[in-house]
């Protein structure tokens, strides 16, 4: 919790946690963690896009000749989560992820392992200084797209210079990519950034999967007029039908298990009090474990635009929408994970991510799992973030767990 | 017509129109009109708070001796409208209503009257400069609040400023007012700004009454959460509430004859596509004829977002309220201009002013009668406001046998 502490200091802005791609306070986290990494006997690298990880080697007598003499062959096992931030941050999104690796490494010193563990500290998550998130992970995963170099933040300054200031080589970032053979698995632990375990009662869940997810923008267009002079019918009140229709996202996600349906963000034209709004834009976000039932519901949600536009001689259109698939768990590991989970005398809840972690990038390359940890109150994104120490602990028993019971496993086959 | 795109001309902004209370275009509107006004033989005075006045003397034989001796004992006829404009406005708002008056009096120069006729162009109308409407009329009805003349327009100059710039002594404001007991009665062409007369296929109609209007703005408050891992039940999403209310106001408004109820305006917090929303903010614009009616339908809507608050576990607040009194028109003025209507071929409609107008503040102290102009397309504050050169020739036409009919009555009584 103090290393948090330290971490939430090395910010872009006084006072508050603000850490975005490559910003100078990176180098102050780095420098921080290079120092915790080595008091643990880890060495550590920073790989050309800027993550920075510390490696514990293996120590099981099988690998130690490996290692001597070709140290890109010993199978790892990666423990990882993100250092950035957004603006205003809290404390735990991410950093506590890392440091809970850490802290995994250091109770497991005296124990052999049959595979190294790479500690990663992702250097991009958020998605906030160049509006791609996963940055670090996609460079790990061996998918990062190098078109996005050429991307500029709110400054002008491109991907590719913001790489270099830090001090790397953004055409090598193909170097920073694990070969998939050699990577035993891949476990994040995360705050949960939503009410489930708090509402529970518990300190951890595994997670089964990180959900599929639609964002959509979407338009009624009407006609304006003014309040007091135009008869109520007819009107062609886009607004009236914007909220006819978040009604049904509302009701379309009561009605239907697992579904998480939110309209977050409204846009009404001109907004004046005294004239019957002509335009509105709503953002919808649409997100479930299974895929065609995520699908399903957009459908659904969009005859129904078309139908209130109908009735309501309203235009109805969709102005965005990109869509992701949902990113399945390693059933093997999953498995160990709740076994470590009721190991450490907590039942051992099992829920789907509403939210996107590098674990989903992970996901799609490497076996991967993930760890949630209680968030009370439930505020992320937020300086009033809070995690509880003795959560945290739990956490880290069930990781040194998860590690030895994985060891186990990797020297039985 | 021509005379409109004349004074369309003198504008704040090139290529469209934006003449705000007393700047500097104003001066070339009065120069333009003061021309027009001695062309018919009018006297012309722009007084304190910057309207200008023509007077047509009154020309019956009783009278001549009187005005001779005594000017300020006449009785007279006011015929107005404003001259100013938001910005980027059309260029009939306010204007036709001025140029009608002038119409008039042109059509009267061989007819003998028992009264005066003072065409009014008020100075300000919109409230867009000061934040305030009806300066120009307030002025002429003896309601001028001088605490205004302290106020700031966006570049800091006070009211007093604005019209010592102009030219005028705003000490001597109160000189503006007319006596109650000197005028016989105050009328108003504008624009309908609504779409009854053109759905009615009529040229002109008579005000019943200008609506009464409650302006109002309310808040739910609810508690924002990630929009992926906050399940549906529970969540306190202040925006799936609003759009219940907003649902409320239009039925409301839908099912109450001679109503309108618009929610024009809507501002939700944070607004981000992945954040539940825990603010939204709502304006809410209620008229109707009847105070009554317009109270009630405001106390079933205030009723209707404390149940929805209850329900959905928000909190639901008044931020703002104001309420104005339906204006009444004079039962004798609008008596003779429905004869007038008639006598020129048109049925003549009455119909409820939903928007305020220089009537609203002239009714409050005179006998009052307005005339609507049918608006084809409806839309204005706006460069695309329209009116057609045949309606606006009923208009006048309607407004010439108004005066005379009116000037009989005055002899007999």
């Amino acid at each position: 919790m103090d290393r948090c502490d330290q971490l939430a200091a090395c910010s872009e802005e006084a006072g508050r946690v603000t850490r975005l791609f490559l910003t100078p306070p990176m180098h102050d986290v780095h420098e921080r963690l290079r120092r915790w990494m080595v008091d643990v006997g880890m060495k550590v690298r920073i790989d050309p896009v800027g993550n920075i990880v510390g490696r514990r080697l293996a120590s099981d007598s099988q690998t130690t000749d490996l290692q001597a003499t070709d140290l890109q062959a010993t199978r790892v096992l990666l423990i990882g989560s993100h250092l950035d931030t957004v603006p205003n941050a809290g404390k735990y999104d991410g950093i506590l992820g890392v440091l809970v690796g850490l802290a995994v490494v250091e109770a497991l010193a005296t124990v052999s392992l049959p595979f190294a563990i790479d500690v990663i500290g992702f250097s991009e998550e958020e998605g906030v200084r160049y509006s791609q998130p996963y940055l670090g992970s996609r460079a790990v995963a061996g998918n990062f797209d190098f078109a996005w170099l050429d991307r500029c933040d709110a400054a002008g300054i491109s991907m590719r210079e913001a790489v270099a200031s830090f001090g790397q080589d953004s055409s090598k970032i193909a170097d920073a990519a694990y070969n998939a053979a050699d990577v035993v698995g891949y476990i994040e632990a995360h705050i949960e950034q939503g009410p489930v375990l708090e509402r529970a009662g518990l300190p951890v869940a595994a997670v089964t999967s990180i959900v599929g997810q639609s964002r959509l923008v979407v338009r009624f267009l009407g006609a304006a007029g003014h309040a007091g002079t135009t008869p109520m019918v007819p009107r062609r009140d886009a607004l009236v039908g914007a909220a006819k229709w978040i009604q049904e996202v509302q009701q379309t996600g009561v009605r239907t298990e697992g579904l998480r349906a939110t309209v977050g963000r409204i846009i009404a034209l001109p907004n004046a009090s005294n004239v019957i709004p002509d335009y509105v834009e709503l953002s919808l976000d649409v997100r479930h474990e299974s895929n065609s039932i995520r699908l399903a519901a957009i459908d659904g949600l969009l005859d129904a635009g078309c139908q209130i536009a109908k009735s309501d001689d309203l235009e109805f259109s969709v102005a965005h929408r990109s869509d992701s698939r949902s990113v399945a768990v390693s059933p093997r590991l999953e498995s160990i994970l709740c076994e470590s989970i009721a190991a450490s005398g907590v039942e051992p809840l099992r829920l789907a991510s509403g939210a996107g972690h590098d674990a989903v990038v992970m996901g799609e390359q490497f076996p991967m799992a993930m760890l949630f940890v209680r968030h009370p109150g439930g505020t992320s994104h937020h300086p009033d973030e809070r995690v509880d120490v003795e959560d945290v602990a739990v956490a880290i028993d069930v990781m040194v767990d998860f590690v030895k019971r994985l060891a186990d496993q990797e020297r039985v086959e």
